[in-house]
């Protein structure tokens, strides 16, 4: 592709030469000679000298201070976006049924739908428009998928579970699995029914392996634009708001009700019937007990106010330090007070 | 469903008007009205003003402290979980084994049995009586299982794993496969060979994407009624004691023995080799790292006894302020000394 | 099989009476009477007292001092891997491809596979010599793969992934899943695309229900003999040093670059963007935040050395009883403060 093309795709204005060739498209630390990459800050002036890409996407300011080709941008970093998936369209498999999908003669699929092969689609359920369904995927009897789905493959849809439109499942996930609540009874353990379901709303992603269980009554709930990293476990009848984002390994115990925007980080994890509030920010593998107010920062397990925390966490390889100080002074306070009473008796 | 069709069903005595319509059924805080609902304790007569279900189970004493209709219950929770299944049975596919399921001629399948689409049974595999087996299922050469068995799609067992009655598994779970020991050996790392098996006892549950690692000889044993969460790691040639409970995430590294009714939290984890006895409870995200006595009740990494963990979380964001405080006492002294030596100087 | 016979297969000299049956094999704490075991120090022939196995293979030391048959080896762990194979052969399904098996006319498959079941490969995918792959395997199109591969059931190994010779791949295992990164933008989030792959070389071992995210561009790379165990994340970018083992449960964060021969405990965590040396060896559990140097050897969450974290760890549950010190301190110095104020003052 030529820089001129390029700007006419993305509709942005070209600064040096627009025959440029461009050869692929990198980050600005990985580009290689001859290939677009991205230019969204003056501190990586000095990587640009080294990794040499003959073209990037820069803001104006940025853009009339290099040599080489540029794409004038006013938001460089949904650009470079753009012309990534330009560069290397994402792979869609081709339109039409697959002989070998078992799908229900009692259920519907939309128009436009590519389904893959040994996909196994239960009686009852009913999949919206444009679906992409990788092999192997199995929706159970009941589940109802609004349009736009995407779906790969070993993915499984328990009974009855509810997707909205333009949902992204990844590879080996588990959606309306049972919940965990086992009552002590007769010498023995009494499983709960979990006869709710799953509520996954518009715009939601959801990572290779990641587990999410059904509602005891009622549904676990994902709401629209949420974002789940891979091997995350949900438990059931929790709520996520909105937009929030989960990095990979978090586990949520059972009725948590999570506000819109949060961030957790990595390994981080939640206990049963808590609330967490909105645009709250979790470090990872942090652990939260106790629920949280909207905009709280929290680190550690039992998670603490991250300014708590970071101070905290900096005094605390001094401990062994601060012992032998102690008892420092409590001799020395015992020889003062012995000096103390000598001077007094005297 | 009436009322009085309900208190027939669960054998329960009825108080108030049989004739009330009941919608569905939920915990008393997402009741909602003309629903069934439980009431346990009185704590949560208040909620049921706020709900207002239809009904509710209820022990004797709260019974008469309502007005609307209630079964009368000796142990309300059992009742509760008998009337969800009744109000929403659990799906079960139709019997019959699937024209698509590719079972072994060299493999015996017992009466009563549901296999769904594209599951594969090898040869010598033994599977008893009423197995309900969902799609994309794969059962490797030799394994053996017992009756009333329950496994769902994309789940894999691993060749000659042994598995006893009452068994369920859920979506993607792997039962045997290869433990993890490597040798370094000649700049390389030589794999130990996992010659042995995994035995999973009678009425045990195994959640969704769970791991169960086959011993190097032997077996890696899960008794009977215990009970593992979704996401969870057992490692190779553990013994995981009867009715013991994992929440999700929980990692058990190899060779760990571990007692009878005991309780995990979630992404909790155990260090190799060591023994965890009886009815031990451990907090979630603790990490275990030496053994247990019968009756621990532990928290945090490395793990504490339960009294010495909080007492130490609740002192630890002070001790920045403990430093100061430190110091201060320090500056004092060294003040007082002085004083004092210029006091006997006199 | 007789102790002379496994002599000779494995090339040891034999001690005692060749003719004695071995029934089986286990590590000497399992070992049952009749059973070939492993004597590798001294240490354990209390434990040969109790077991009593029918022959080991130990050192010469150590054959010369007991009284049942022993095969003398010069590495007695590497001759006892050998004859647990020896004794229990790998299951391995016979050659040629399933009748079921999807594999598109654009795929090459090299001599001697064994494709299972209703496995399925894309178009443009090529596969070397001598695989083995259990059934449920879903291939996406473009992806290549080495010789000698060996891909359990319910894999799933996404579009144009690149995987080296003799590398293996456990059940439910996720390569090439998208990358974790979303946008703020208009009120709402936008996919970064991942346009990258992943790049898995020689030697590598997979566990199962892994999952290993693609790159943004270029690739996520796995290094030659490096071994992960289940459950584990490594997110986008990754580059994973040669022979580095990781115990299962671990998560990488996205772009960590991790040097050769280390070693992750279970369930650690590293943030993203950072660089591990060489050598490095994590604790079960730690959480990483920032770079470490070659041979760093860390534990806790955030990471400290392993002494600094072993004196902090011992000092830290008595926190309690420093803080009441530190006040009887207090006390005692007003107390004294106040008395040389009197004496001062007569």
């Amino acid at each position: 592709m030529k820089a001129k093309d390029l700007a006419s795709a993305l509709g942005l204005q070209l600064r040096g030469d627009g025959d440029t060739e461009l050869d692929g498209i990198a980050p600005i630390e990985q580009a290689g000679v001859g290939m677009l990459s991205l230019l969204a800050h003056p501190k990586y002036l000095r990587v640009l000298q080294k990794t040499r890409p003959a073209c990037v996407i820069a803001p104006g300011e940025l853009a009339g201070r290099i040599e080489i080709a540029a794409l004038v941008s006013e938001d460089p970093y949904l650009d470079f976006a753009k012309a990534l998936e330009l560069f290397s369209p994402p792979y869609r498999p081709a339109n039409g049924i697959d002989a070998s999908a078992r799908i229900s003669s009692k259920a519907e699929i939309g128009h436009g739908a590519s389904i893959g092969a040994y996909c196994v689609i239960g009686p009852g359920a009913r999949i919206g428009r444009n679906a992409i369904i990788h092999p192997h995927a199995t929706i159970y009897p009941g589940v109802q998928i609004g349009a736009d789905f995407v779906c790969h493959s070993q993915v499984s849809i328990r009974e009855k579970v509810i997707i909205g439109n333009s949902v992204v499942i990844h590879n080996g996930a588990v959606i309306g699995s049972d919940g965990f609540r086992f009552m002590e009874r007769n010498g023995g353990l009494l499983k709960i029914p979990h006869t709710g379901t799953v509520v996954i709303e518009d715009d939601v992603e959801i990572g290779a392996n990641v587990t999410i269980d059904r509602a005891i009554s009622g549904a676990t709930r994902i709401r629209r634009g949420a974002k789940l990293d891979n091997l995350i476990q949900i438990g059931h009848n929790c709520d996520i708001g909105e937009y929030s984002r989960f990095a990979a390994q978090v586990g949520i115990a059972g009725s948590v009700q999570i506000g819109e925007w949060c961030e957790f980080g990595g390994q981080a994890g939640c206990a049963d019937h808590i609330t967490i509030g909105k645009r709250v920010r979790v470090s990872a593998q942090a652990g939260i007990p106790n629920s949280l107010e909207d905009g709280a920062v929290v680190y550690g397990t039992p998670a603490l106010d991250v300014h708590t925390f970071r101070r905290m966490v900096a005094v605390a390889p001094k401990l062994p330090q601060m012992v032998r100080r102690l008892k420092a002074l409590e001799d020395k306070i015992a020889e003062l007070t012995e000096k103390l009473s000598r001077s007094n008796g005297r």
